[in-house]
């Protein structure tokens, strides 16, 4: 699979990391982005609603799919296997591409403010998690240290993933996170 | 204990907190402050640098009590009882006042930018441990995973503390959360 989505949407979404990686983030204008890309201000509007929209325009798409899988997941399965089964699948929408994981995280923590939002992400998705859970008739204290447990294998997958020097696959890295969760908690 | 600190700074911790709760964070200002609590604005600064130091001043405070913890732990502690000792030491400090940290979560629950800075000071606490795991020689990974995972239960554990109806002390809240992580690794 290709890195950038096909037409001027894939077009704007390069030029727009290449240029905040380049000037950073709140130097660089639509003008700017929509130029790099060959197509006008109006068209940019037409797949983003701001500058900041280009980064966080997959959360949507990831929460939806993580909580299809986790709805869909058998009967029998426990909490965690639930949440596994919800960090897989957003393994599945994001993890096809570390090069734009990258390009985007390098342009995130050099903001605060992004960072801030990128915090904020994170704490709704891990709530849309625990009432997910919930739904699925895991009792309310469960389904929340569950959902903040899988948050946290998340964040540590995550980074192990971006920063990796080799190969490695982000639902391989969910995995090794939750093998290493389980060695900490029964050594203890 | 009593819940407000003596002298002018507890008069003007509750003061503040009553009025947040009353008329909302953005619409008090430092002068409503300060006159509620019978002091001028000039003696509020000598307390607090604005009024949303008033939420977050003792952020710093847990921070070294609980890497200081985390430092003092026997040498034989695991990652998790590491990441433990220091949780506890954030209960020792901050967990003498629930009626306190009531009203501090339902001023910023009711707040965007509060709760932001919450999840800031959150990572940031959750960052700090992992580089105290670091230097008392838990490796890289382990570190990260361990202090996230200590991150997640203690978010649990404190909500759990301040929604609970009945009695319920926050080191035994923390004590639960972790009891409840074995059982939820384990089940898997």
């Amino acid at each position: 699979m290709g890195r950038w989505e096909p037409g001027a949407g894939g077009r704007l979404r390069e030029a727009a990391l290449n240029l905040y990686l380049e000037r950073g983030f709140d130097q660089t204008m639509v003008n700017d982005i929509a130029e790099r890309a060959g197509v006008t201000a109006r068209t940019f509007f037409r797949y983003f609603g701001d500058k900041r929209e280009v980064l966080f325009d997959a959360a949507a798409e990831v929460e939806e799919k993580s909580l299809a899988a986790l709805e869909g997941a058998p009967a029998t399965a426990s909490a965690l296997d639930l949440v596994a089964a919800a960090l897989e699948a957003v393994a599945d929408t994001i993890g096809h591409d570390r090069e734009l994981a990258r390009m985007r995280q390098t342009v995130i923590m050099a903001n605060a403010d992004l960072r801030e939002r990128e915090l904020i992400k994170l704490a709704q998705m891990t709530a849309a998690l625990a009432d997910g859970l919930r739904r699925r008739g895991i009792g309310d204290a469960e389904a929340d240290l569950a959902a903040e447990t899988g948050s946290a294998v998340y964040r540590v997958a995550f980074r192990r993933w971006v920063d990796a020097a080799g190969d490695l696959d982000l639902r391989e890295a969910i995995d090794q996170s939750f093998a290493q969760l389980r060695t900490l908690t029964a050594a203890d």
